[in-house]
């Protein structure tokens, strides 16, 4: 199958998994209508879900079918939503647009928002939690622990806050990494590990992936900042040259676009490198560093 | 030993959890120091960690060693400050003070105090999934799902927004009691199931505790409306009279002081009476209810 129809296969599962995951029939649905609306909004309103790819191609290297993988994949999913809806508030980023849309605080209001942001967060564990994601207790607290060091203060959390801070002092390429690691990349790394863990993936194999998520997680950066330098607001789905405008250090202003897309193939080639062990069954993993190197939005 | 020596032993083990837990030698440290600031100031700046002492009790009855309980029951703290963090946010409830010093956002800034309130919830859940929690993942699969239902949107985020949207709408006794069942009942229900699942106690143990929470949790808010409308601000450690001067619809305003009273000693009898399956084990956990009675600050 080709990629692309393989991404959004993925893509409409992912919708339906996390649908079914704020769907609420209870007696408190109605009073909890605006929190639950701006939590349905937050996650549904589009997205390629390349996150819960990861996590469900990965699984799918160790024989995993889609569906056991899906809820873990939402739980991911749920967290990404989450972050974007706080870093775009107005303490934090202040962007108005999202996807093509009005942003969370701006379709609802600041405190909707952020409580959004925080079910949706703890929303996430509550799936990992569940018999349903994974029979084996070991693998859901596994995810757990994941999850919550990917996202945490040490993590995704944490590269936020260094780059916020990034914007009032000089960063230099490899401040610009670091910040990326965390913010961006803690994450696509766990994604990926969460496919193994699903997987029953041993210490090699999980080493392995990690170096290939790592790769991976840098290149979707890079691959970012050269559409925020180069893309076009309306096909990229929010502001662009935001970060020239800021005078942000990025790998575009601290490489130039040149030596930045020079980078990005050697991303590109290390990431599929890392799946060396690995024959056919990763050819899709592979095509998604590809992917990630080479979109426009 | 007496129940105030009893709590305030509890309080310093919990608090050393608590600091341990925040310690970070990592390379990173320097620079995420204001945000593992903040996250310690959220933390660490008092509170008499009364759900963590309910964690550690109930975990008690069922033989379980303090030691053992110690991290479940910071998990748990790290959830309550994360939310009062959250709470006292401008667009939020807006408070200045609380336990007597700055809120986090004006100790720090808003952007900081948002991402030390995202990164103590995911630390929660972080502890939860450690091997050091418990040795038995079941164990901590039913703490993570348990922290994350009774924390999240159709728990205690539920509760906040119910109570944000009870701010503009006439709310009746019935919806005050729903909205603080939710806000902070969840969460005490849930700091006293987790010591039943701690100790491995069983279905008709737990629904016995979830009763004992329930009143426990009710006569937590009722008496700490009482506070509000007639205690002193320096000795709460925060604004007092906000509920009568926003016109808020309380247990106060709706059935006044005397019968607010009355209802309390009947919920302490609730909980006590939920305890008598068991023996003298049981005493500092109705102690406990004595206190919240009780309690002026």
């Amino acid at each position: 199958m080709d990629f692309a129809l393989k991404l959004e296969a993925c893509r409409q599962a992912v919708d339906a998994a996390l649908a079914g995951l704020l769907e609420s029939k209870s007696a408190e649905a109605t009073q909890l209508a605006p929190l639950a609306g701006a939590m349905r909004y937050a996650t549904l309103g589009g997205g390629k879900r390349f996150r819960p790819f990861l996590v469900v191609e990965t699984a799918a290297l160790f024989g995993v079918p889609q569906a056991k993988a899906l809820a873990a994949a939402a739980a991911v999913e749920c967290v990404h939503c989450y972050s974007l809806v706080h870093d775009d508030l107005p303490a934090m980023d202040d962007d108005d647009m999202r996807r093509g849309r009005p942003t969370v605080h701006k379709a609802f209001d600041e405190a909707t928002a952020i409580l959004a942001g925080d079910a949706l967060l703890t929303l996430a564990f509550e799936v990992l939690g569940r018999p349903e994601t994974d029979p084996d207790p070991l693998v859901r607290s596994e995810l757990v622990l994941g999850l919550a060091h990917a996202g945490g203060w040490q993590g995704m959390v944490g590269g936020q806050m260094l780059d916020l801070l990034a914007e009032h002092t000089p960063t230099d390429l490899e401040g610009v990494i670091r910040i990326e690691a965390l913010k961006t990349g803690a994450l696509i790394e766990f994604s990926v590990i969460a496919g193994a863990i699903l997987g029953r993936g041993g210490a090699v194999e999980r080493q392995a992936l990690a170096r290939y998520a790592r790769a991976l997680g840098l290149a979707f950066q890079i691959a970012d900042d050269l559409l925020d330098a180069e893309g076009d607001a309306a096909e990229v789905g929010k502001a662009t040259a935001k970060d020239a405008a800021s005078g942000k250090a990025t790998f575009i202003s601290l490489l130039g676009i040149e030596a930045s897309r020079v980078k990005l193939k050697e991303l590109e080639a290390e990431a599929i490198g890392a799946l060396d062990a690995w024959d056919g069954r990763a050819d899709v993993l592979r095509e998604a560093a590809r992917f990630v190197v080479q979109r426009r939005s």
